[in-house]
């Protein structure tokens, strides 16, 4: 932590700064005087209210940060890529995952249909909403207990593992005895109860970025995971929010390689929320590829004009085919793989 | 809600979307055939989804809402103010009613001198946080409980009644026994089963604005509490995020006419976490006055240098008399009412 | 100058940092090792390139900035507020100053009128638009010469000075023959080459911030006019872009505390563009004051619904006196003076 | 246009808003009574600044556009894509047009140097900044019309057609002389009178999206270009200003595939400015292939710590082979052309 002291600060304030620095334990001050201003380093084992607690001395400019305030999702600290495991399907390595499904479980037929179409085209993973973060209370809300049960259901009937959002930290367990990967909304990027909750079970979580979180944000709520002892946790950017309305949120496909050179965790995009547009989600998906996403989460929906939530970002079964075979091209020619379609596709 | 079609859209899919619009019960539609492109009108009881299913036929442009999502907390539909009362304190009337405290509750002495210190300077609720969210898992979390006792005695002492924040739905009823408000902070404005459960309880509940959320979701966020059958509901504005850095949050105080505009919820303004910076929060209190705010909430503590969190926007209980000083004047001003110092001030 | 090093940066990589920077003439590096990682601290005279030049080397991980870039602009280099004299008017003391008139003249007799009615509701100065900077090449562009010669008409007429906008440094000599402050528009505030015309001629000038400038920009911008000798130089806050989209823009007032500690620099309040809602202007006018400002640029038009630019943000003359009055009060309140209206009103 | 009206509007704000309609020449107004409230359809050349002008009516809630404000710009009036043609050069066709250079022209040899080693790799144009807009006046300014005259000097030796930035109206005669693609900046993206100029040129132009320009804000500032006759325009994203601060912007690829639905432009992207960070620019750079960008705009540099502008975001020459490669893989997965490598290159 770097004190910025203010030009013409006097010789007194400065001192007062080093005497605070320096009445702490195994603290120390080191003071370096420029042309236009005095700096203090500070020297010892630096928390994060620290910065707070200087910048309130008179003849105090600003105060910098060096070090970055997580330590455990850090790079710098653990240099491996981690690499998550879920049933066969890993993670974080040369494959390209593809995470599909309807954004609300409404039926079983809607979802067995939709899970048997994802799973032909290649996709590994299902997804499907149980518990639905809704702006409005008039908007359906989800099935609850129901939708995970569907889910189970058909996962039994593909074999693929699924993925379902929990929404408060009372529905952690319940979630995790059905779901094979916990989701975290972007709303609830920073519910830390629940980051609390979800960082004691021993299933995979995916954390989704927050539309008005930064990297360090980010990066920190992980950490509350991964200080809970849960080592086992994926990022997925999902869009932020700027002033440009005519998408959905302002997909910000620099995360990937920004968050694979700050952290060891994996990576994936979201291009379905990422653009709010059914029509713009395949070249975001290739984009995020081509960046260099672990994966892709996409929503698909048998009938995108009849879907309970999200209808106009949907992908029908057979665009998402379309777009599968894009991502295998665009992987391909990156050296990376990604499952070929599970049977023959009538077109 | 209205349909626009693309420019040059076929009769055909014109006539799709008119016959999707009557295939619903008690819907009509109502084209309009414009120079340029036809638009089509709905006419029915709108649902949410509505605007997404459409979106999805062939031909559609946008399609643009003509009605507010929210009712419950809408001017149109309740034309009268909303007043909240606390004990013998109300909000929403032509009294400033200020709350301050400290950021957290660390310890009884220092409670009880800031409850003191800001009684004596006239402020009428006393503020503090015992459930603290924190970005960083590595700062201090609060006292818990432990907080909530102190902040019971600290009322006992002065008479101030207390506001205090709820973290998560599971801590509504612990934290309802003890407090007067109940608070819902900024990165919970979305945590819909907090706001659920606030719903049902019969204490006040004051709601921050997120730092990304639009007025509209921040009345729907109201809404759900209104829904829940809690109409003592509070809007406080607390700064958006925003490209600017200097300051931590960018305070909206348009938000003040505009609310009172759409709303007929009183609200209030955080110029502590609006600016981050204790040498902005009293020129942006007494500008949120001006804007017409019915409260403020001020963080106060005895030793902000000491502070476990937010010291670098606290003020002093001295700057905080300040404050005050220039809250009455300006509320006077404007024909508005701010209670008197309780007691004799040694300057 | 801070170069950070990444955590486990080599020996040699430290060494070439401080070899390129003691390559130059008069710089010294001074190491600090911290538990965590070193820090290098330049001293010199720092240009702005260095920054991105050190952060090119192999093992850092950032380059901080502790120096302000703006010097000329700075209360640390120049520490008096500087007034701004137009006639008898002086900006930047302890009078609220109000600029009114319409968004883009149009006629002589809407012009004239205007005029009138903002000096007798007691306006010092008369603003209005002759060259308008338009989104859509097929609005309204202004009347040009025409239009500086009906404002010089109203000065004559009503012994209000004048303010209207340059658009291009080509133009900066004509504008100049005519007005008495000449202003830069948002868009055109790091239009680089009309900053610097504006730096050489003999008239005070009004930059606005744009809209997407943070604070040090917009000093830098204003450092380009000082720098070229123009020592007149007044900021005036107009509103940010946002997400939020009810606003046109979000009127950061807490820009003006923040200039006013950064820069000896008057700064008034647009409240008309900071909101481009008329029944927002008054309320967001009193909040500036509130908040510090030295004056205020409103927009005033006889019939808003006849405006050819700005219509929905203009007040009315009646509506600009109610304003006036407001403003009369809180600058009382806080012991500032406001110019009286100059006739009695009849209402 | 749409005129909403207010909830329990009366029946004389209606009208009265239905005669300000009908009183302009071949306008009329089409009324549908809603359950909740009245909406008022107009019909008529529609003008931009009608939407003021009705929000000024009492009763009046909001009122919605529903045709493009931009027309020449737009593919609904344009649905064939437009091919820009510099030399032998498409640019808006099925070739991914690389375009490469250094931010600024610093001397022969680092230009020609640079010159020689993108077109190696595969560059088809040499970009250069001859006259640079720069956030401080005291930063390099661009060595101007003798960095003109190197850029030629470089075009003769290379053969590469040249690509520079033009700053204000009354450079644009100049600039011209020298360049093949005028490049009108970020911060120049709504210089209305920069616009106006280059519409009047027989040279094409490159028009940078603004930080905090909106799609159809872009594409309205394109149609000033249009509108003056110079049919010859190509956009390119180069980041846009967020709440995100360790990317210097944040690259909206998003902006490639809406306008390619928008409009009929071609469309490229430049990951140097959109990053500011050299180690994001090739993942940015092949995603926006993948995206489906028409070319891209890369900054190369010999020496990038010695680099007079931007050296932190430039590549070295070394490092933009590898670009290319990448480029070459990505786009003919996706079945597009880049040039080849021009000669063999020694490693």
């Amino acid at each position: 932590m770097i004190v910025v002291m203010r030009h013409g600060a006097t010789e007194e304030e400065i001192q007062r700064v080093v005497a605070h620095i320096e009445s702490k334990p195994d603290f120390r001050a080191h003071i370096s005087r420029g042309v236009e201003r005095t700096v203090i380093g500070v020297l010892g084992q630096i928390y994060p209210e620290l910065k707070d607690e200087l910048e309130t001395f008179p003849g105090v400019a600003e105060v910098l940060r060096v070090s970055k305030p997580y330590k455990l999702s850090s790079r710098e600290f653990h240099p491996d890529d981690t690499q998550v495991r879920v049933g066969d399907v890993v993670i974080g390595n040369d494959e390209v995952v593809v995470m599909a499904g309807p954004c609300s479980v409404e039926s079983e037929k809607q979802l067995l249909e939709t899970a048997q179409a994802v799973k032909a085209a290649g996709a590994r993973i299902l997804r499907g909403g149980a518990f639905k973060p809704r702006t409005s209370p008039y908007s359906f809300q989800g099935l609850g207990v129901q939708g995970l049960r569907l889910l189970a259901k058909a996962r039994e009937e593909t074999g693929l593992p699924i993925i379902t959002e929990v929404m408060t930290a009372e529905d952690v367990d319940l979630v995790a005895t059905y779901a094979d990967i916990l989701q975290i909304g972007a709303r609830n990027v920073q519910n830390f109860k629940l980051l609390h909750a979800v960082g004691k079970v021993a299933k995979p979580v995916l954390l989704k970025r927050g539309f008005a979180t930064t990297y360090e944000e980010w990066l920190l709520a992980a950490e509350y995971i991964l200080a809970g002892g849960n080592k086992q946790v994926i990022l997925c950017e999902r869009g932020i929010r700027t002033f440009e309305t005519y998408t959905r949120n302002t997909l910000d496909l620099a995360a990937v390689p920004v968050i694979k050179r700050l952290s060891h965790l994996p990576i994936i995009v979201d291009p379905s929320h990422g653009t709010g547009k059914w029509h713009l989600v395949t070249p975001m998906a290739l984009a995020g590829v081509a960046a260099g996403a672990h994966g892709l989460l996409i929503e698909v929906h048998p009938n995108p004009d009849q879907a309970l939530s999200d209808g106009a970002q949907s992908l029908t079964p057979e665009n998402f085919r379309k777009l599968m075979d894009g991502v295998r091209a665009v992987a391909g020619a990156l050296g990376k793989r990604v499952a070929p379609p599970s049977q023959p596709v009538a077109v």
